[in-house]
């Protein structure tokens, strides 16, 4: 039986799917380095070897690529969120078990395109929805928080206030996390979530065995 | 004898300083709420009630708004860094001094400008001046780390780390900050810095009286 040298549909569309995730991967990582407004859609051809006509058949336009960008960055935060809602332990292991998640999807190319550029430069009806996308990520962090409070594992505070801080703390590793540093991410986004968890003051270590962990 | 109707040479220049401070304030709001490419001299213009000329007698352009806006913001919080430096206390109590005095400074104008613009759409010049600074904030407050771990007020940790969470969770208040909202910024401030000294994990009471404060 002779092979066919046609692609079958399927494969087709597997082939589309693998070229517009490389755009956008691309596309994501200009604007991360050179920042939205500088770069242009020449650039990111330039950086697939591809004429700008050819990405026109993957994306409809810059504002398009950076919405998809947030949007999958978004998504695995989501998704992320919504894996460790399956997982045991008390509120503060999930909460840990998130913010891990959380930190190593910012310091990706798309999640840090997500804190770097974000939803900011699009048009009002896209921003509305993207930031619709935020707030429900926020409710779930919120929402592990008060099971953590409530079976006593996370001492009582303010759900919101902690969901930000550390939304905040995380976040900024994907602004200044270099791959060329001494640091890896495991290692940072380790730390930084042990410091969120037990803070910096120094205690009597007789005391508090488990601050030592 | 008869008081001149014309102006002083000072009184002239205290107007025009006064004038140009109300310029760039405004300017920063706009920015702040409007982001800054979306953002005109003639949206500048008609907040202030003046013609876009006026507004050139002031300042040289957008970017050298934003550029004195970022420095400003900077130049507030290197002032506070080197007033903590007088005062006394322990490391970690002269750096929840310092990140608190951060803190309502990224909640103000030019503060936020820094935060939620920053150098990021100037040219590449004018970015590496304003990034100078920062690197020098930084290594302030991770010297005030160091000290602390020093005298054993702030446990063993990595003092970049530390600086950068903290850096993190309380620029993250600049993003969400709602004047309108229930919790007014000296109540977010407070909450965000405990969280960063003493975590979040419950702790045995009986073991540990300090965490209660």
């Amino acid at each position: 039986m002779t092979v066919s040298p046609w692609k079958t549909r399927n494969q087709r569309e597997r082939d589309r799917e693998v070229k517009r995730e490389a755009v956008l991967r691309v596309a994501a990582r200009a604007f991360n380095e050179q920042g939205f407004h500088r770069t242009s859609l020449d650039d990111v051809a330039e950086r697939l070897n591809v004429s700008k006509p050819t990405i026109y058949y993957y994306v409809k336009s810059k504002d398009d690529i950076l919405f998809e960008c947030v949007r999958i960055g978004l998504e695995r935060i989501e998704s992320a969120s919504r894996a460790e809602h399956l997982s045991g332990g008390t509120g503060l292991d999930r909460l840990i078990a998130l913010w891990t998640e959380y930190a190593r999807i910012v310091t990706e190319d798309f999640g840090r395109c997500l804190i770097l550029v974000g939803e900011d430069p699009l048009p009002a009806a896209t921003r509305r929805e993207l930031r619709a996308m935020k707030a429900k990520i926020d409710h779930r962090f919120r929402s592990v928080v008060e099971e953590g409070i409530a079976d006593k594992s996370i001492r009582p505070c303010d759900p919101k206030l902690v969901a930000f801080a550390g939304a905040g703390a995380l976040s900024w590793i994907a602004r200044w996390y270099d791959p060329a540093g001494p640091l890896d991410v495991d290692t940072i986004v380790q730390q930084t979530v042990n410091l969120l968890v037990h803070g910096i003051v120094q205690r009597q270590p007789d005391a508090l065995p488990s601050s030592r962990s």
